[in-house]
């Protein structure tokens, strides 16, 4: 069966799907290469944010570049970290005095580029910081760091770093808050049907028609969990139950809950999820503070959905509500 | 094969993804019945906007009550329209001296239940006016008016005339900007891989392997323009030329163009068939004034996608471009 996408060239994929995005939003977004940065730069005195990862995922990770978020996103071919030069060149653009916070979601490819460019910014003179996200619980939370791979949870987290950034925070104290933030923060996939690589045309995974797969990585790749479909009500409590196993957490706690379509499960059914988890959430007695219901970074046109939760206090709330202005989130 | 979406009892399946919706943006719109509502009413010296539509469309219709868009959407089962009862509320507690538009989809469900709560409430002495949007071109523009479907463009025509009711215009005034968009407005669909009706399990429609079809409907009914599969180029120029074929355009001339995907089909893609069209206007001198890409309308996990072009004036442009905030379009 030929692959049902809408593509032209497969070597073109990248750079095509960048000029589109860059043309849909001229006013928010520029171009450099395949580097998106803000149209209109955060003022020098400020803390700047770059971050990486490859192409495929959309609308991660560019999709967040703007005042309030990220300063710069550098982006790989499909499913593929971008390469050194592109990161440090990131890095460059963006170097000031106040300082660039880097974060790295916790894949080989990324981790590797990223950490090479900040070396070499470093020894550059730029003064940068890393924080490095890995909040899959797929594996344990004693799993070698290699196993716990970075999700959705940038997304929130580009979010709060980033207030604290434009609120005139040192990099040093940005760094803090991102670690906080990043230290109570956990995701778990689920899948029900496979993604397409959109350049190759190979179909990644298969799941059985009457199961499905909690714990799937980003690109498809195997979690382990295998197990009987079940309702919205049945996946929310399989779900939150081993994210809540893994933080600690008591009654009166508030929790930042985000559900993240994969692909092909529709928005309905995230609300149904989301619905699902404020009941339990209740049962607990912990508070759904702030929630985020959506598409935030998706795999193709896969089936399911990742559901990640953090604890939060009252100054990262005050983070998460600043006002932000981005091509795919927009808060005023 | 069972349906893989995460639900639970179908029969509740509306009720409980309303419920997740008002839980997700609980500071943005509120729940009456099966009517969403914002959550701090307009002031009753501007007009309202209400419209009424099926559910199963997320993050169409409710996604768009807000300030600067709808004052109200009445929501129906899935794929279903409202009844009239619930309508005529709708009317009813929107009703105001400075008048009320109501906007109505071409759909015979909901043209039935829109026109009997608009001549009530007329009856009942409400300041009401109607608009219906049939901007589908598959069945062509002399085809009879009940072929002419209402598809996404009904979202930048909330967009327009809400902006128009924001800034304080009369319900004429209203009226005659979201009448005059409509009569510039086109759309056309194409699908590649048919829904999954979330309540029956039912698959609607069917596509083969090697095929698309261009001009399905909201639901998939047939458009019966079943072509080969075809590039993100090609099938870009495919839709293009048969929207600018029906709209009386000239070199200058400023166009909206929106590229809706309707379940499965990525926002990668996406932004490949925004890029191509922008050649395609560039090489007839037409100038792609404002673009807006992603999910709008949905049709479940369908894959494909609707295209929109609008022709634009200078005061629909600044209509488009004013402040809004909505669950699902947020505008500074």
């Amino acid at each position: 069966m030929p692959m049902k996408k809408f593509i032209n060239a497969p070597e073109n994929l990248t750079a095509e799907l960048l000029e589109g995005f860059a043309l849909a939003f001229s006013h928010k977004i520029t171009l450099q290469g395949k580097t998106v940065l803000r149209a209109t730069p955060k003022s020098q005195d400020k803390v700047a944010l770059v971050t990486l990862g490859g192409a495929g995922h959309e609308p991660a990770l560019s999709g967040f570049v703007g005042p309030g978020m990220l300063d710069a996103s550098v982006v790989g071919d499909i499913f593929a970290a971008p390469g050194v030069p592109a990161v440090l060149a990131a890095l460059q653009a963006t170097g000031r005095k106040a300082g660039t916070l880097l974060v790295i979601l916790n894949h080989a490819g990324d981790v590797m580029a990223g950490n090479m460019a900040f070396e070499m910014a470093t020894q550059q003179g730029l003064k940068v910081q890393k924080v490095l996200t890995h909040e899959d619980i797929s594996a344990g939370r004693d799993a070698p760091l290699e196993n716990r791979r970075g999700l959705v949870g940038c997304i929130p987290l580009y979010k709060i770093a980033g207030a604290a950034a434009e609120a005139g925070k040192s990099l040093e104290e940005v760094v803090a808050i991102a670690e906080r933030f990043s230290e109570n923060l956990r995701t778990l996939a689920v899948a029900v049907s496979p993604a397409t690589h959109p350049a190759s045309g190979g179909v990644i995974g298969a799941i059985a028609d009457d199961e499905m797969e909690v714990g799937m990585g980003q690109h498809g790749e195997g979690g382990g969990g295998i197990m009987k479909l079940a309702s919205a009500d049945e996946t929310a409590k399989i779900m939150l139950d081993k994210l809540l196993d893994t933080l600690a957490v008591q009654a009166g706690d508030q929790l930042l809950v985000l559900v993240n379509g994969s692909g092909a499960t529709t928005l309905m059914e995230q609300y149904l999820v989301l619905r699902a988890v404020k009941k339990l959430l209740d049962a607990r007695g912990l508070i759904m503070a702030r929630s985020l219901v959506g598409e935030f970074l998706t795999v193709q046109e896969m089936g399911g959905f990742q559901m990640c939760v953090a604890k939060l206090d009252d100054e990262l709330i005050e983070l998460y509500d600043a006002p932000c202005d981005t091509p795919s989130l927009t808060v005023k």
